[in-house]
């Protein structure tokens, strides 16, 4: 029988300037001191489900067989959006049923979803507002402890969970069309277009912009320089060396990209 | 006999920008390896010692019995002011002497509290201006090693602790006056009028403007729409559905809250 | 024989707005899941190596004996630069070497080198741009589960490493001339010249302002008024009683700070 935990990671658009997540630790601590938790990111844009899909799907797998996520941005909590609990083939993920999880369970074909619904294993008195603390935090601790993930809900069918819509990559006559879903610290734009479309020296658009032929790394270029490259996220990225390419480029989450595959067939077409 | 630890929370105005905390932590490590530190808040806005008060507050009550719980916002460090150790019914605090622990301490009737002054638990050399990594860190690694929190520290009595002014909520004529103390990461204004004293429906009022009537959640209003309601944390609070209520209400810290307990009576009179 | 671990520091410009930190954590708890991980700092400025370096000498000392710290901050990761292991009396260290470990090295005699490559010890694939998560991390984790530092890489001298530039003090007629190094979460103005080389009383100059004569603290001194010390983290600051000196006194990371080391007879000289 599959064990989880002893780690629990934690991904929010909590913040830090307040102790919202320190009460969450507090919850799961008094339920299992043995718990190891790890906060992945706290500052997700408030209610942006898209970028807190993707920074789980970048970061989940790196994290030990077993390990329990709690992945939470959710506008509608205190409506009647149900909270799920997800089992993948080595980890679950705990979460609102809001399409936060929609890159994470592209990639695996067995899952499993269940609706939290046994009150016994939440806090006794549960907000309407703070459902992290309540209700995830508690489950997280007693699936930690030993009790079974079919214990703490009834089982949904995959098919009934919500999906975020606008995650779709499309060619098209040899372009592959995809968008910016997320631009990290250093400004960097990453795509959703995965590692595995990208070509060696296609060209890449950003919006109407050329942004320059698909390369290596940051360094492929001299400072100051676009550059295109498929990335360690394992999604193809826009950045400035040593600068800010959402600034520079004038890109936002939602800008196009697309990435010409045959560039050197199409221009010689073109000259012709 | 009580014992305190492994957990060990840490709350500051310290920040995350340098590598302050990291330094408290080791000192924490080297004396004590089994501590379990969780960081409940660093970005409390320098010297903001009311807004510490209420962050405190908000979370110590969800960590384990035993906790051991490092509270420093101090203006003052350097200063002849006393460093405290505070022992409650289930959990030990360790705080300079100016109040912040005035909210923590209105919730339970049996304190005691120490003045910290034996240096054989401190750092061999103690700076002028850093004692949470000098004094606090070592002292709560001995409490957490087991050293009895009266071993670390001499008697003083509650009374002389200083205490947060301001913090007091009135009622007159059927209103309750109060305050905003804390503006949390989504922009919501979290008051000190705690849950016990809010009715469903009364009147609510931000400074001069009428908020609206109390309601359940977020989600009990459209989207846009402001919302005061009794909130997770256990103190009324005020929002915008999916907005910032502190830029949109134009509301900050100090802002004054009323809330008119039977205003169905208080209209219906008016209209005679 | 030494050993190392369970605790491990991580120090890095790669924020917190992204899943990225969480990646390591990750990988780290995948192969040592005892790991003790403690950040020290995530908000370093972009690529500012000399920041990296400061915060990183002024915390790492309070960490116990054996500690593995990872210090990253690398504008040419991708490049052909080594990722090195360097081993002091109780500690050691997985960074880039582009100078990073300056400050560090320069406080112990006996340190000795290796050059991160043998692959046996990091992901399976390596990408050309994360080399904390693909390199540093599964390298801290096998050292922290009792590979010996010496089979992780080959031994290279001490002398082949990167150092920074411009961190030199010197000392011409009775001044000393450092520089502003780091701007901390309030404002102070940290200096490279240790507190060993300050007198009190000493005048101090920022730039072309007079700041004051060497004290004590920040409270010795009324709120709003600057002041320069000898402090806690073991370098000269100066800083403005309760207020933001960076802000105040218009200083950034490389002002100059001059320290006139007998002032009272040079103004003695200048009376006459």
């Amino acid at each position: 029988m599959k064990t989880y935990g002893p780690v629990i990671t934690f991904t929010s658009d909590f913040g830090t300037n307040d102790g919202y997540t320190g009460a969450v630790k507090g919850v799961i601590l008094s339920r299992c001191l043995d718990a190891r938790i790890v906060d992945i990111c706290h500052q997700i844009e408030p209610w942006n489900v898209a970028s807190a899909a993707w920074i789980i799907a970048s970061a989940y797998k790196y994290f030990p067989q077993g390990t329990i996520h709690i992945v939470v941005v959710d506008p509608q909590v205190g409506s009647s959006q149900r909270r799920i609990l997800v089992v993948g083939d080595s980890e679950l993920f705990l979460a609102p049923d809001n399409g936060i999880l929609t890159l994470v369970m592209k990639e695996q074909a067995n899952w499993r979803a269940y609706e939290l619904n046994k009150k016994e294993y939440w806090l006794p008195y549960v907000s309407n507002t703070f459902h992290t603390r309540d209700i995830f935090a508690p489950v997280a601790a007693h699936i930690a402890s030993g009790i079974k993930p079919s214990e703490v809900g009834t089982e949904i069918p995959i098919e009934s969970l919500a999906r975020l819509e606008n995650q779709e990559v499309s060619t098209v006559g040899g372009v592959i069309n995809g968008r910016v879903v997320h631009i990290d610290r250093f400004g960097n734009l990453i795509t959703n277009i995965s590692n595995d479309r990208v070509k060696p020296r296609a060209n890449c658009y950003l919006d109407d912009l050329k942004v320059g032929t698909v390369n290596n790394t940051y360094s492929s270029v001299t400072e100051g320089m676009a550059v295109a490259f498929p990335a360690s996220h394992g999604y193809l990225e826009i950045a400035i060396h040593q600068g800010r390419a959402s600034e520079i480029l004038k890109a936002k989450v939602g800008s196009q990209v697309a990435l010409e595959l045959v560039p050197a067939l199409a221009e010689t077409e073109k000259a012709k």
